[in-house]
């Protein structure tokens, strides 16, 4: 891989790869954040651009586990259940995801993929829709959605008899009405990184007397998200993403403490029961957010997902969405500069307001594209057709990354196009 | 702790603690399986009797994790997907557990909580009776069950409109009619340990048009279990108890391969895809086992489950049974000897044919009872009320493991009907 070696120039907005080199080391020494990329371990020569499919390993991963599987397992066996902290570990864990996402604590559990919990609040949501207003009865689905959302939507609208109807997030306020029980949106697009108006949105359902549930696979860890503020009533994160929870990570869960007491989850679970070692015949589900647990939780998964988490203690998200923009910014003004006009189409939102944190471009070939990138060290992702996606993590990613991965990108493009390097 | 050290006597059957232990020497001696009890990382004085709750640490789990999470996490990222076999683990793991409960290759994946298992595999079964015969809307439920498959066939039940019918195991073959959809049982009851004859249910209600879902929690890895000779049509069982997955380790599935592509599963999502990158907005089911996937699997959790697995490469699961019905049979015979009469009542039947891998008695105080035996280094687990579960895994339980147990356990129930030792 060709590393760029930033040089000084006079010109701070010098669009010439040695000019964007410079920007990106003056970005990168200002940076505020920079020093937490030392809590990850990073091979140093690799351009990592996909912490929105899996985010890197952090330092502190490991020894824990080592610890959890040697000690906890190995010497407490079934007793760290109780003295080791296993069986609180999903609200615990919560509470810890809780103020990255502007919650309050109480309000989420970890547990289960994001497929699953799609499934579980999305009818719990309509029950609870249906509870209050027997005409509530369609379930709004963001059309663009990560197709899991939709296909479990789907089998969860079948299942309680609710319809579903499609509908791009840009035409939710016009489709809102009396018979809207339940909207399930994205907060970040995860195909074209468009950020959609969390508070906004959410309103304009509240105003229109139903519920909201989002899912910030793409959100939550990127940019300050506000749950609570906005009045959202369900929500569902991923853990593998921003939040660096190690491959496959288990979800959250969230439900406003104001509903969590109403719902009715149809995966109702020995460890969501009122009393699960009660092993009582009759279900009776428990308060507070662990209502929305099942079965036995993946410890290792889990707790590596808590250890992940350790990085956060003292960072501020409105450093990490500044940090964010900054370096999707930059990646977009360096394609600008360095690839051939019209060899790529972007998708992601220029507008700061309308962007989570990738860029998402398309371009012929975009598989072949991407391939090539990875041999040279440069790991983004390829979704079809012809999808290129960039993701940057504000907590490890560098300025000199974004660069290294535009110049890449731009020298493949122009050679796809048949215009050899000047 | 208080070991007992074994001393010759002139008869096996001997009855006193020493005779006892001079049984349990020479069967220790004897016993073919003994070896095994090396793979596993065990406190020396410790007596580990809640393999049925919590497997033991099996030596190979430590490093292979530590190379999942440093070498192919920290190094591989987005890439071990496709590099380290992350992908298809899930089938994989299947194929590797379907050995040890008698099923030929590509019915079983690996993935999700037992819980969510037996809510996906119950909806899927009473849609498959369904669509066979529209009358056959009733679900038979093992009245006798682990709370948790009762509160999810209740949920499955309520969400696609059949008759949830509770029905002990010994009623089945009568209760069994022309509106029987599916039944749901449990191969051994995780309360008594009372074994259910699996092959002559399963043909009871095949007989009768119905399709079975058995439980294996408590069977799988402790004796054969026939899932292709029984014609059995689903089954669920559990990653963390006889097959060592760690902590919360995931549950595994079995479809029978007549039965597999016609499953209609209320958890389809982008796994369950026939082309999952294809990110194609209709769901299309993928064929075979993978079908009852649904998100991302929790690696950490399903490699580590992966790797406990090693330890079965030579194992005969003959020999398991013997030994297991040995080990059972003899803390029985010491508590017999040991206890004193009418301080317990034996709740798993002593007929070999009737039991699984465990023996569970009731007495009074039995949470105080278990406590005191915690505390003497005699781990079992204490079941609402008064039931005193001991599990013996039999990879890597001992003969004296046995003996140390009912000894410290008469002990405790001659304290507390007020007869001092002499």
């Amino acid at each position: 891989m060709r590393h760029v070696v930033p040089q000084r120039v006079a010109d701070g907005r010098d669009t010439s790869v040695a000019g964007l080199a410079a920007r990106a080391a003056a970005a990168d020494t200002a940076d505020p954040l920079a020093h937490l990329r030392d809590q990850f371990d990073l091979d140093e020569e690799l351009v990592y651009l996909d912490g929105n499919s899996l985010g890197a390993l952090p330092t502190s991963v490991p020894s824990r586990l080592r610890e959890v599987v040697e000690q906890e397992w190995g010497r407490g066996l079934i007793r760290s259940w109780r003295d080791a902290g296993w069986w609180d570990a999903p609200e615990r864990v919560g509470d810890r995801i809780a103020p990255l996402v502007g919650a309050a604590p109480g309000q989420i559990v970890v547990g289960d993929s994001t497929s699953i919990n799609v499934f579980r609040l999305t009818v719990a949501g309509l029950r609870a829709a249906v509870g209050r207003d027997p005409r509530r009865t369609e379930l709004l689905v963001d059309g663009t959605t990560f197709p899991t959302d939709g296909y479990l939507a789907e089998s969860a609208a079948r299942l309680t008899g609710a319809t579903l109807v499609p509908c791009h997030p840009s035409e939710l306020v016009d489709r809102l009405d009396d018979r809207t029980g339940l909207v399930l949106l994205n907060h970040v697009d995860y195909r074209t990184g468009e950020l959609w108006d969390l508070p906004a949105l959410t309103a304009a359902a509240r105003g229109a007397g139903a519920l909201t549930l989002w899912d910030l696979s793409h959100s939550a860890g990127a940019l300050p998200v506000g749950l609570d503020r906005a009045e959202v009533d369900l929500a569902v994160g991923c853990g593998y993403k921003y939040l660096n929870g190690g491959p496959g990570a288990p979800a959250f869960c969230y439900a406003s403490s104001d509903l969590q007491d109403r719902l009715d989850q149809p995966l109702a679970g020995w460890c969501s029961h009122a009393d699960p070692f009660g092993m009582e015949p009759e279900y009776r589900a428990a308060k507070g957010a662990t209502r929305l647990r099942t079965g036995t939780p993946e410890i290792l998964s889990l707790l590596s997902l808590d250890a992940a988490l350790d990085v956060w203690a003292d960072v501020d998200l409105a450093e990490v969405r500044r940090k964010s923009l900054a370096l999707t910014d930059f990646f977009v003004s360096c394609l600008d500069a360095l690839a051939p006009p019209g060899s790529f189409r972007l998708l992601t939102p220029r507008e700061d307001g309308r962007r989570g944190s990738q860029v998402a471009l398309e371009c012929d070939d975009a598989r072949a594209v991407m391939a090539t990138l990875e041999r040279q060290g440069v790991i983004g992702d390829h979704r079809p057709p012809n999808v290129c996606r960039f993701g940057f993590a504000p907590l490890y990613t560098r300025f000199v990354d974004a660069l290294t991965a535009a110049d890449a990108l731009s020298t493949c493009l122009r050679a796809r196009v048949g215009i050899g390097r000047a």
